[in-house]
């Protein structure tokens, strides 16, 4: 039979656990935003140094995944939680796997900017870029943030979010198309930059599968396939309903 | 107290619940190949009522995938599995991660054919295509069927099979921006096949992961930011030790 104490002491060991793999994933998301900003940063200035830099930092980034998934995995094993428990540890296990691929997206950007630096200049999409990388790194903060705080309504306004990401995406493609049609001698490096936003597009959906997750952690709702305005729908709904569960907008 | 025919039947009903969620991603993995398949054959023919088709059959991958996710939770609610049944669990709500997103990478190329269906043809890419479509969906079909058998020498080529298809994508690449530049006519629908490159290329990546998966469950073991080089020389190493654990070749 276990004591009173005893049986504080373990939930509060538990308690200590389920609050470091969630730091650790804030951590990690700290760490994945930074090299989102540095990687955009470098196809804006073409510095290949610091392109390297954000690659050689993904492998921590990676260590970080293996970490919090097998923290994950213990919880899982030894502490066996249920309820709200259960679903911040499925929540973080699908967060990191987000968030680890936004870390290869990074990458992929800084691989562009050192291509890029390789050639001549060449007319610049700067402007797509710098537009599109800022958009989808507040996302990434958005989705984050509400992480952090569980809150649904900043979660959803990131889901809605990402229309506006894929809208700004096939707007730029389209223009850096025609530069590409204007002179054939563009088409190198003007694919160097459809690369680049395509992989902010991508960091874009991922902030979104984040924020889907903070949306099932607060209310047990799985709302991944569901469209925009089906969950904008929805939580009007919720809204309106005088509950204790209340998202006050 | 329970009698010991009260905890066969649990047991039973455990073991039972394990292979239905096992068997439901197999069958989800079997949707989502055919879908490559078919998505790819529909860029060569360019037909686009089957590319319809192929994206309005994504939905039910995509309820299959909330589904799985569920059974995983209830799992993990109510039987707390330990040692090999958590890494089951844990293996297969990661593993429907990444179906999910092959589905929607195969409706990404049945977009491309919808697009290239209404353009003029032009130069077509079709080889290129036909060869990494065949490569990528036979590494999706081994990493299922590793993952079926919980074969890890199987899973272990399907992960340094991935290499051979980045390599083949790289090539492909420069040969249709030469087409590009030679005729900058050919630049959008070149493009269009680019992006179905791409999302094959993806859909190779994804297969690698299930791939690892199936080494994470068979071995406990977490390959996935290991080189192909470093996995190679590890599993040569274990096929050396004389342990019942051996992986003959």
């Amino acid at each position: 039979m276990q004591s009173d104490n005893h049986r504080q002491h373990i939930s509060g060991q538990f308690n200590a656990e389920l609050e470091a793999v969630r730091n650790h994933l804030l951590e990690m998301g700290g760490r994945v935003e930074a090299a989102v900003a540095r990687a955009v940063e470098t196809l804006l200035t073409r510095d290949s140094g610091e392109a390297e830099a954000v690659i050689a930092a993904d492998e921590e980034v990676n260590a970080m995944e293996v970490r919090i998934d097998e923290e994950c995995s213990r919880i899982l094993a030894r502490r066996q939680p249920a309820a709200s428990d259960l679903r911040l540890v499925i929540a973080v296990a699908k967060v990191t796997t987000d968030l680890e691929r936004v870390g290869d997206e990074a990458t992929k950007i800084a691989r562009q900017a050192i291509t890029l630096s390789e050639q001549a200049p060449a007319r610049s999409g700067s402007p797509e870029v710098r537009r599109i990388g800022k958009h989808v790194g507040a996302m990434l903060r958005s989705a984050l943030d509400a992480f952090a705080r569980q809150d649904v309504a900043m979660a959803v306004n990131v889901v809605v979010d990402d229309e506006g990401v894929d809208s700004e995406y096939h707007s730029a493609m389209r223009s850096l198309v025609t530069f590409m049609m204007e002179d054939p001698r563009n088409i190198g490096p003007i694919l160097n930059e459809l690369w680049a936003l395509r992989a902010l597009e991508r960091i874009g959906d991922h902030a979104a599968n984040i924020a889907e997750q903070v949306i099932y952690l607060a209310r047990g709702l799985d709302v991944r396939h569901m469209e925009p305005a089906e969950l904008l729908a929805y939580m009007q709904a919720e809204a309106e309903e005088p509950s204790p569960g209340n998202v006050t907008p």
